[in-house]
C-alpha cells in the first residue's frame, strides 16, 4: 500500500496515490480523467477547475482544503480578482495534493462534457470536435541551433501537450512569425485532428493565451433548402441558424431533373456547383453577422446532403447517379480544405468534412439520420422515415440495419398540389372534417386558431388563408377519406354521393372545397383529384420503401417509428398512418426526430468519435436498391388504396374506422395505379 | 532441399526456388528483385522484359528457353509484332519457371535503376521518384453492394500492387467516373507518395493502359536568376532547361536589400512573391512549349533556394531572415500542393517539394549542394564552395559536415565592377598577363581565339569585346597580381612604378588597361582600384567563411575543394588560389560540380531516397553563423591582402610564386580594409 495520499475523482470514480505536492491537473492526467486545460496548467485559462469535496477545510476563509489540498495561492487569488471564480472552486492547476481528498470536477471542467439534446431522443451528445484550442510557450530561436519557428512550435506542443505532430498551410505559416514575437513566444493554437488524422493540423494562431470562441457550420444541404447551424465548439451551442432556398431549383425542382439538366447542358453541372458554392458562402455570410462573430472564427463545416447535391458540392457531375447502376464517385467520408469547395467566408485554414454516402441514392443525409436517430442501438425494431423530395428510410434495431430512399416527389412538401404551398405563414397546416355534415375546420400556421372558433378573422388578419402546405394535405386526404368524401382507391365522391356541396365537379373528376375566400378576392382552397393522385403516388412510393426493407428482414411489423425532417415534425401520426405511409404502430409508439440529417450533422461537427461511429455503421448498413428491385414495384402498386390493398395490420381500425365507400363508376379512377417510373 | 526449380537473378544475385508454372515477375517480386511492372503482369506495359541466360535454348526460332522457360506465348508474339522487343528478351510476366534458370534483369527494366551523372563526380543517381504509374483494373459497380469508384479503385490498387491507402484530390475525383467507363474499367493511375507520407496520393487517371510521359521540374531558384530542368520522371533525363532572371531584381539586387523593400514597403513582400511566382509559371510554359508536352504531364516541382527566396516563394514576410536571430518561419523540407504557390501551369494536382533549409543564412540550395556533393562521404576533408551573391560554404568528410554561409556580394558575377557583366558573348572570360610586358591577352565567351591570335577580330565581329564576366575579373585580378601590377595590398601601381602605359590614373588611384576600343567606338575596358577592392572583400568574405569552417573543425589545411555552381564551373582554380578566394591545395584536388545546387534539386526530383537523406543531412550538419562569429571578422580582414596577410599555406607559392612589389604610397590604399559589416 502507498502512503502517499489517495486522490479520488469524482463523477469518473477515477483514483491513485499521489506525493504530497502533486498538482491536482497532473494527477488528473496520470489517472486519464477528464479534466480541461488549455493553457497547460499555467492558471491563465481556469478551464481545469475543481471542486474539493473532502478534507479538511480551511480556516481563512475562501476554499483551500488545508491540509488535503495546498493552500490558495496568488494565482489564483489574482485569477478570481480578474476574472471571478465560484466560491469552493480551486483551480486544478496550482492545487496541490497534500492528504487524502475527494476531487469533483464540475461538467464545464470535463473536455468531453457530455450535451443533452433538446431533441425527445434521451441520447446524450459528447463533445469531442476535431478542433481545439492549445496554449503554448515556445522556445526563442538561437543562431548556434537554427530551427524553424514551426519546427520549435512543434516542439512545444509535443513537450507540453504530447502532440506528436503537426503540420501547418500558407495562411499559418504566413502569420506564425509576427504572432509568436507578439506574443512574447507565448501563443494559442488552434488545432485540428480528424478522426483519420495522423497528424495535427495547425488551422490559426493567436499571439498570447486567447480566449477567442471557435465555431463550426453544420450543414443540411437540400435539394430545396439549405440550413445551416452555427455552433460553438467549446460546448455544441448553436449560436445562429440560419436556412435559405437552394439556388439549384432553377436548374430543376428534383434531383432527377438536375441530373437531366447537366446531362443536356455541357458545363450544367459546373453551373450548379458555382451555384450552391455562391450560395453557402452568403448564407455563411448571414451566419457570421448575426452571431456577431468573424468569418475567421469558423473552423470547420459539416456537411450532410444527398448523393447528387453531393456530387454538385464537390464539383462532380452527377451524371452517374441519373442511371442504374448508380455509381457514386466517392462513398467515403471526406476530409477537404476549404478552398476545395470555394468556401471562402470562413477560416483561409478550415476544414470540410462530409458524411459518407451510404449508397448511389442514400446519401451522407441519410448516414447523418442513422447517427443522429441511431437504429441500430435500439432494442425495437425502429423504422426511421426522413421525408423530403426523396424519403431516406433507415430499418434497424441492434442486430442489424437496413437503408433505401425512395423517390416520393415533392408533393409531401405542399409542392405539385393545385392549393398547396411551403409551410409558411398562412398556409393550411391542421385540418378536421366532421363525418356528418362533411364540414372542415382548420387551422393555418402562425394561428392557434380554429378557422370555426371566434377570433378566426381576426387571428389571420396579416397573413389570410393562401394554401395547404405538406403536413395540412395529408391530414386533407386522411381526413376526406374517414369521413367518407374519398373511396379505399382515392376517388372523390360526387355532391350526390357524399351529400355535400363541397364536392365541386372539376372536369370529369371532382375537387373538395374547404376554404373559399373568393367573396374577398381571396383563394379558393380545394383538394382535386389530382392532388390524391399526387399524394397516393407519395405515399405508395414511401411505404413500399418501408415494406421493402421489412421484406428484407423478415418481418411484418415494425415496434417504433420515427418521423425525421421539418415535415416528419410536423406530421399527424394518425392521418399518416390513415393514409397508409407509414407501416401501423401503436399511437405513442410514433414519434417525431425534427431535423434528424441536421442533428447528425451537428454531432459530427461536435465528436470525431461520431465520424468514426457513422463510418462504421455506414460500411454495415444494408443497403437495398428500390429502383432495380422488382418487389418495390409490387409494394408500390399495392401501396396505393388508402388505407393498402393488402393492409396486413389492425392498429389503424382501432384509431380511425373507415368508412366503406366506394364512388368508383368507371371513370378516371385508375389514375394511381400508374407506375411512376420505370427504371 | 526444394526439388522446385532454382531461379537466380543477375545482377542482383537473388535467388529462390519456385514451383514450375510460376511467372517470373511473380518469382522477383517475391525475391525483392527489382523489376519493374506498369500493368502488373498482365502483358501490356513490356517493363518486365527479361533476359534468360542459362537454360536449354529453343529449337523454334525465337528467344524461349525451352525446358527452363515456358514457350514463347502469343502475348510476347503480339507485343513484338506490335512494339518490337530485342531478340532473347521475354516478358517477365508471361515467362513462367520451368527448369533451372539464371534470369538477368536488364538496366531498363529495373525500377530504381541508376543513372550515372554527368557530372565530374562519379556518384550515381538512383531513379526512385515520388510520382509512378500504375495500370490497374477496377471492379464495375455493383447496386448491391454500393462503393465509390473512389473506393473500388483503391481496392484494385490494393489487391494488385500491394497500397494500402490512396486519396484523391478534387481535380481527380471530377474526372475519375468518366475516365473509369472510357477505359472499360481499366486505368492507369499517377501515385504520389513522398518520404514522409503515409498514403498514396492520386495525382491523376488516365482510361486504359497509357504511356503518358510523366515530367517533373527540379527548379534553382536564385537571388539573380532563376533556371529549371524538366525531367522525364522515368529514367531522370533532362528533355528540356531554361533560365530566366528573378524578376524581384527590380526590388533589390541582393537579398538584403529585399528583406529591406519588404521592411519599408507594406505588402512589399506580396509583390515579391507574386513576381516570382509568375516568373514560374512562365518559365514552366516556356519548358512545356520547348520540350512539346502538356502542363498536365508535369507531376512535381522540386524547389532549392535560399531562404530569403524560400519565404518569399511560400508568402512569407522575410523580415525576420533580416535581422538576429535571423530565424526561418520553418526550416524542414515541405510537401505542397501547387495551388498553395499559385503554381497553374503544372497538373493541378502536382506537387511541390521544397528542400530543407540549414539555417536563416543557409538555405534549401545549400542542402541541395550538400546532396549531391555530400561532403559527409568523403574520406578527404572536402571544402564545398557555391558561390553566387551569397556563398553558401560546406566542409566536411565522413565524421562530420559544417556549412556557413556568406555574403560575398555580387562582384564575383560581374556586378559592381566598372567593366564588368553577365558572363554572356562578348565578355572577356580569360585574361593572361605577360609579367615581362604587363601586356595582357585574353578570351572572350563565344570564342576560343585568344585576342593576340590571328583571326580574333573575325572571330568577335559579331559579339565585339563588352566586358569582363566574373571568372574574368578574378583572372584579371590574379594575373595582375602575378605580373607585378599589384601590391598585395592589392594597390594598382603607377605607369612609373609597374612600367606600362596600360596603368593609367584614374582620380588618386589607377586603372589597368585590358582592352581600348575606343577608337572603333567600342569600350574601354578596364580594371579599377574600386574593382579591385570590391574582389577583396568578395573574396575575403568567402574565404573567411571557409576559414571559420575549419577553425570549428580544428583544422588548418583541406584536403580538396569543390567549387559549385555556375561561376565555379568557369572559374580558374589557379587564379581563385592567388587570389586568395579558396584554401590552398594540390591543383588537381579542386574540382568543378557545375550547377550543384541545381543538381540536387534533380536528385531530390528523382529519390524520394535522397529527399529522405538530405533530410536527416540537414539534421547532422553543424551549423555555423557567421553573423555573429567575431573570428570571421578577423579572418575577413586578413584575408584582404593578395595573398592572405596571414597565409599559412605554401602549395601556391609552387604554382604562382608572386612579385615582392609595394605600391603603398600613402594614399587611399586602405580601403580594402574597411570591414564590410557591422551586425
Amino acid at each position: 500500500m502507498s502512503t502517499d495520499p489517495l486522490v479520488v475523482f469524482t463523477p469518473s470514480g477515477k483514483r491513485g496515490h499521489f506525493p504530497a505536492g502533486t498538482p491536482i491537473l497532473t494527477a488528473a492526467r496520470q489517472l486519464g480523467v477528464d479534466l480541461d486545460s488549455v493553457c497547460g496548467g499555467r492558471g491563465i485559462c481556469s478551464k481545469c477547475q475543481i471542486q474539493p469535496s473532502f478534507g479538511e477545510f480551511p480556516k481563512h476563509g475562501l476554499t483551500s482544503s488545508e491540509g488535503a489540498l495546498s493552500e490558495w495561492n496568488s494565482v489564483e487569488q489574482r485569477y478570481k480578482d480578474k476574472r471571478g471564480l465560484i466560491d469552493g472552486r480551486r483551480l486544478g492547476c496550482q492545487a496541490t495534493v497534500q492528504g487524502d481528498i475527494v476531487i469533483d470536477v464540475p461538467p464545464e471542467s470535463q473536455v468531453h462534457r457530455q450535451v443533452v439534446r433538446k431533441a425527445a431522443s434521451a441520447r446524450e451528445m459528447i463533445m469531442d470536435p476535431a478542433v481545439r484550442p492549445y496554449y503554448v510557450e515556445v522556445d526563442e530561436p538561437d543562431m548556434h541551433t537554427p530551427t524553424g519557428d514551426l519546427e520549435r512550435l512543434a516542439t512545444a506542443l509535443k513537450d507540453q501537450w504530447d502532440i506528436e505532430s503537426v503540420t501547418a498551410g500558407m495562411s499559418v505559416l504566413r502569420k506564425l512569425q509576427p504572432t509568436l514575437r507578439k506574443g512574447k513566444w507565448t501563443c494559442t493554437v488552434v488545432l485540428h485532428k480528424g478522426h483519420q488524422d495522423s497528424e495535427h493540423r495547425i488551422l490559426d494562431i493567436y499571439p498570447g493565451y486567447d480566449e477567442t470562441r471557435l465555431y463550426g457550420l453544420a450543414i443540411d444541404l437540400g435539394s430545396t433548402t439549405i440550413a445551416a447551424h452555427l455552433t460553438d465548439l467549446r460546448n455544441g451551442t448553436v449560436v445562429a441558424s440560419s436556412g435559405i432556398m437552394n439556388p439549384q431549383i432553377r436548374f430543376g425542382e428534383d434531383l432527377m431533373s438536375r441530373v437531366s439538366y447537366s446531362m443536356m447542358n455541357p458545363g450544367g453541372d459546373v453551373e450548379m456547383t458555382t451555384a450552391v458554392r455562391t450560395a453557402l458562402n452568403a448564407l455563411t455570410d448571414t451566419l457570421s453577422a448575426e452571431a456577431e462573430i468573424q468569418p475567421s472564427q469558423i473552423m470547420e463545416a459539416v456537411f450532410v446532403c444527398n448523393p447528387v447535391m453531393h456530387h454538385l458540392l464537390l464539383g462532380i457531375d452527377p451524371v452517374e447517379l441519373g442511371q442504374a447502376p448508380f455509381a457514386l464517385a466517392t462513398s467515403k467520408s471526406l476530409s477537404l480544405h476549404v478552398a476545395d469547395l470555394d468556401l471562402t467566408c470562413m477560416n483561409p485554414a478550415a476544414r470540410v468534412f462530409i458524411l459518407p454516402c451510404i449508397a448511389g441514392h442514400v446519401g451522407a443525409d441519410a448516414a447523418a439520420v442513422a447517427l443522429s436517430e441511431a437504429p441500430g442501438e435500439q432494442e425495437e425494431l425502429t423504422l426511421v422515415v426522413d421525408v423530403g423530395t426523396n424519403a431516406e428510410i433507415l430499418l434497424g434495431n441492434t442486430t442489424q440495419t437496413l437503408a433505401c430512399s425512395s423517390p416520393t416527389g415533392p408533393a409531401f412538401e405542399g409542392a405539385q398540389i393545385s392549393s398547396g404551398q411551403r409551410a409558411a405563414p398562412g398556409a393550411i397546416e391542421r385540418i378536421e372534417i366532421d363525418p356528418a355534415t362533411k364540414e372542415p375546420r382548420f387551422q393555418v400556421i402562425g394561428s392557434d386558431t380554429w378557422s370555426d372558433e371566434d377570433g378566426f378573422d381576426a387571428a389571420i388578419a396579416t397573413t389570410g388563408v393562401t394554401g395547404i402546405c405538406g403536413s395540412g394535405i395529408i391530414e386533407a386526404v386522411a381526413e376526406m377519406r374517414m369521413a367518407g368524401l374519398l373511396d379505399a382507391k382515392g376517388l372523390i365522391g360526387s355532391p350526390e354521393q357524399t351529400g355535400t356541396p363541397r364536392s365541386i365537379p372539376e372536369g370529369r373528376t371532382h375537387s373538395y372545397v374547404i376554404y373559399d375566400g373568393t367573396a374577398d378576392g381571396g383563394p379558393l382552397i380545394t383538394v382535386t383529384q389530382t392532388d390524391i393522385r399526387a399524394i397516393q403516388l407519395a405515399k405508395s412510393a414511401l411505404y413500399a420503401g418501408a415494406r421493402l426493407l421489412m421484406d428484407e428482414m423478415g418481418t411484418d411489423t415494425v415496434e417504433r417509428v420515427v418521423l425525421a425532417g421539418a415535415f416528419g415534425a410536423h406530421i399527424s401520426p394518425k392521418h399518416a398512418m390513415v393514409l397508409g405511409m407509414i407501416p401501423d404502430v401503436p399511437l405513442d409508439k410514433v414519434t417525431s426526430a425534427g431535423n434528424a440529417a441536421g442533428t447528425g450533422a451537428r454531432m459530427a461537427l461536435c465528436s470525431v468519435e461520431a465520424r468514426a461511429s457513422i463510418e462504421k455503421t455506414v460500411r454495415e448498413i444494408t443497403k437495398v436498391e428500390t429502383a432495380i428491385e422488382p418487389k418495390f414495384q409490387e409494394h408500390f402498386v399495392n401501396a396505393n388504396a388508402i388505407p393498402h390493398a393488402t393492409d396486413p395490420f389492425t392498429i389503424l381500425r382501432s384509431i380511425a374506422p373507415l368508412p366503406d365507400v366506394s364512388f368508383n363508376t368507371g371513370g378516371s379512377g385508375d389514375g394511381g395505379r400508374r407506375r411512376r417510373r420505370s427504371r
